[in-house]
């Protein structure tokens, strides 16, 4: 399987690559301009020589070549991004990662984007995708890491079925995470607009930290986490 | 002190009224009806009988005496509730904990209420109170069995420093709650909204799971977790 990263040159994009990468993952980085998504591939590959991580980059069109994609522009160029390119996204399950978040003096505050979330703003521009809203709690400086330990559970949402199970499986694969799923589309507004207030403890506790759920385990109904690898 | 919970017969306000009581605070519930709020009392102590519950009930004017006020009405009360009482709630902290919730089909969704958050509602309505929010995604089956053991985070956000600290000391009384910090009052909007997702993952899932933030300890930064009881 073949995973295409829109807009993947960022923090959160690089870091999804490589811990999709590192797993076995073939993955393609999109960007506007072909040459920045190569170069971001390299520096990835030069930086963890000790694995042998199958990512290249190229512009965003090819890179929706990929059987599963992955949306992770700045919110405000999702939709023009998928709009140029929604005939090769048909059919196809496409992963929303991105969140609209402006700093204000100390406070990481939500904005709220047309239709509530990027996601369904992205859904309602490619009619014949399947978007699911995943991700977004993930700290880019731990994934971009392969040596901190990631440990998260990952909030995916969808009014597609099929993206559902898609964007768990995809995210489940990352050792440490567990992959939840939180319901139907209308959940990424919230789901993204709570970026903010864990962006916020992150800088008020000069932290990484991650979303956890506790007491969800032990009834045989949530999905396992993959194991943690020891740092 | 004393702990004025305002529309405290509600599962959530019974719940805090008796995890906070059981730590020696004295508690006053608080209803439209005295009578109703005297009985939700009575039951508490009743339901526990190994324990001494300082908990009384009676009107929410007289509930307002308190020392510290927490506002646990039906969202949609909240703002009627406050402005009859508003002389009496000058100067003081009060805590908001209403989430305005609706449940769709399978779906727990979000409200989003005048201004934002209930809490916001609450603050305008009380120009010379000091609000908070805090305590959205204590799940109330928890809170209101002492058989339980309660391992939560509770994020506090607030205008008035005041306020904060206040709600962090309260909510982190409670053996197993680790306060948190999260911010100005405008994250209240996220923080409530964010209990719609909470509780539709602890729909889909049959359990009662309470929210954690991982990789958040160990610099020093971080307001420490009061002991856990064993069950």
């Amino acid at each position: 399987m073949r995973v295409g990263i829109l807009g993947g040159t960022g923090p959160l994009g690089r870091g999804l690559a490589l811990r999709l990468a590192a797993t076995g993952t073939s993955v393609t980085i999109g960007s506007r301009q072909a040459e920045r998504a190569a170069s971001a591939a390299a520096e990835i590959r030069e930086a963890w020589p000790d694995h042998v991580l199958a990512i290249d980059g190229t512009g965003n069109a090819d890179a929706a070549e990929g059987d599963v994609i992955v949306m992770a522009t700045p919110w405000e160029a999702a939709v023009p991004t998928v709009r140029e390119i929604e005939e090769r996204l048909r059919g196809k399950v496409v992963i929303s990662v991105a969140n609209a978040l402006v700093r204000e003096g100390g406070d990481m505050l939500a904005l709220i984007p047309p239709r509530g979330s990027v996601a369904a703003s992205v859904q309602a521009s490619l009619p014949d995708a399947l978007v699911a809203a995943a991700g977004h709690h993930l700290p880019a400086p731990v994934l971009g890491d392969l040596g901190r330990t990631l440990v998260a559970d990952v909030l995916v949402c969808s009014d597609h079925r099929r993206a559902t199970e898609t964007a768990m499986a995809l995210m489940g694969q990352i050792p440490g995470v567990r992959p939840l799923d939180a319901g139907g589309l209308a959940q990424a507004a919230t789901i993204e607009a709570f970026t903010a207030v864990l962006v916020g403890l992150n800088i008020r506790y000069k932290a990484h930290s991650t979303l956890g759920l506790w007491g969800l385990d032990g009834n045989g109904r949530v999905p396992p986490r993959t194991a943690v690898p020891s740092p």
